[in-house]
């Protein structure tokens, strides 16, 4: 009885690891232990590199990084949606481009029709609205949207593995921060309930805004222009304006994210710059070089000579989507 | 002996009260029954105006609110001896305004002498600094510069019962923000140490930056473009952008915070809108109406109407600095 009690405990012992293991949706290749290793190395007391937890920021691109962007980027599709909700009192829209396009569900076409279609879409979107009223619209629309090829709510196209990244390393003392190119007032209704990501913790694409009193009521409202711009070069410079130093660790999915990799991967001691790949056509999409949304090209090109870890979608991780 | 022993019971228990009691340099005067009525009206499970932690967003202006502003602000103090210290470099300063007025010690004529002397001397500290070598340049000058009159470091200017309430906000679940028109980056590489509020709590006025590359180094530089003035009407602006919510409760001292009151105690639900009125010319310095630095006039007249909690340094705080 004594040895089977001793064996009874090695294997209760052994499944309670298994239980706990961190990244349970990661296959255990070269991506989840380089992550690994990198957060035992700051995080270890004994450690040569730790790093102070109030130091240990983590950036994360959201569109291709935490949840898919294809076929379209989803703020796009919610733009799309506002311009329909609109329609009626805009009836110039039927004929005027990149509306008419818009309303006639050409979302692609609407969107490459110029160069200035983009930001004419979401200033329509949103000029106007005050912040209490933009982010009870977004609110509601992500309760009720859904994605145009899975028909899914929004928040089931989020990364399975990369919810377990985020939370791994809020275990380990790491900050978490969004630094996206999308629009900081889309993003930061929803973030905390689906990421464990706070407002206060978004980076994002900017428009202006200006300050209205009516009887002695203050509101923000929102304006039509782009006062900054988080893609690129912006991404650094909105790390700076709203974390204030930089990061030791980023994720990203596009060249757009290419300039914060190289500003975190550049800063002394421990850093960990991770790309995700996205290889599998079956269960998300495959793209990189050529594609039109969130083409990779140079960031995958530096990958190797800056040590930045590629995770391939179809060869790293076991599932890709939650349940 | 049992007598003896429960009425030690009743003396230990109320000594261990004493010491734990919120607030011990306030004076228990209404201002801090404010206080301490709107935390616990907000925290109390069971109250009806219980408020998520997440959403317990508090904002704190600096200057003359946590630490002094007299008789100048400390981050004029510290452009002034960046001047002096790059005067060898630049010779044409020696009668050129507004830098002869800071290199013959009248800082107070070099900062009124135009309008647009304030920017001018603040560009001339940081343009062409990279973000990591202006964080040092801070650090060293917060490590070595005392105050004008005082001859204390500048870290023992700050005000003790407010290091006590941000204590006492944390403790309760609360998110402390600094929301201050001096410069972001003066203040964020020590206000993590000194007020326990990390960089990225912090909202500021801020110049441009661009990035810069060279042999791959990626840097973030300053520039001398006052980008954003975070006061007045900036501050809720400056909350918008870098919160993302309307804050519950804010801390002021002049009426550069009017808007920031007026905005974060005009929303719904329980508000908490506190002004520091200096009173104390013995302890501290007294001023108001009538002060170049810290203007407060219609800040004060609107507090009785919109129901704003105006905290008399003289009579309300037991202590101003610490020991």
């Amino acid at each position: 009885m004594k040895g089977f009690a001793a064996l009874l405990a090695i294997l209760v012992s052994l499944t309670c690891q298994a239980d706990t293991s961190p990244l349970p949706s990661w296959q255990n290749t070269a991506s989840r232990q380089a992550i690994i290793a990198f957060v035992e190395r700051v995080t270890s007391p004994s450690s040569p590199d730790h790093v102070e937890p109030s130091a240990r920021i983590a950036v994360f691109d959201n569109d291709g990084t935490l949840w898919a962007e294809q076929p379209l980027y989803t703020q796009l599709l919610f733009v799309a949606d506002r311009i329909q909700a609109q329609a009626d009192d805009n009836p110039t829209w039927q004929t005027q481009e990149p509306f008419a396009s818009v309303l006639k569900g050409d979302l692609a076409g609407a969107f490459s029709s110029s160069h200035e279609a983009p930001i004419q879409l979401v200033r329509a979107s949103q000029t106007g609205l005050d912040t209490d009223t933009f982010d009870q619209t977004v609110r509601d629309w992500m309760h009720t949207a859904r994605h145009p090829t899975t028909n899914k709510p929004f928040t089931g196209m989020v990364y399975q593995p990369m919810l377990e990244l985020l939370a791994y390393l809020e275990e380990n003392g790491f900050k978490n921060f969004i630094v996206s190119g999308g629009g900081i007032d889309f993003m930061r209704p929803w973030t905390e309930a689906v990421y464990g990501i706070p407002p206060e913790r978004v980076v994002g694409s900017r428009v202006s805004k200006h300050l209205e009193v009516h009887d002695g009521v203050v509101r923000v409202m929102h304006e039509g222009t782009l006062e900054f711009n988080d893609d690129k070069e912006g991404k650094p410079l909105g790390i700076s304006q709203h974390i204030g130093r930089r990061p030791i660790a980023a994720f990203g999915n596009s060249d757009g994210d290419l300039q914060m990799l190289q500003w975190t991967t550049a800063g002394e001691g421990p850093r960990l710059g991770v790309i995700i790949h996205h290889t599998d056509a079956e269960r998300e999409w495959a793209y990189d070089r050529d594609s039109a949304i969130g083409t990779l090209n140079e960031a995958l090109n530096q990958a190797p000579q800056r040590g930045w870890t590629v995770v391939d979608m179809k060869q790293d991780w076991k599932q890709v989507f939650p349940d």
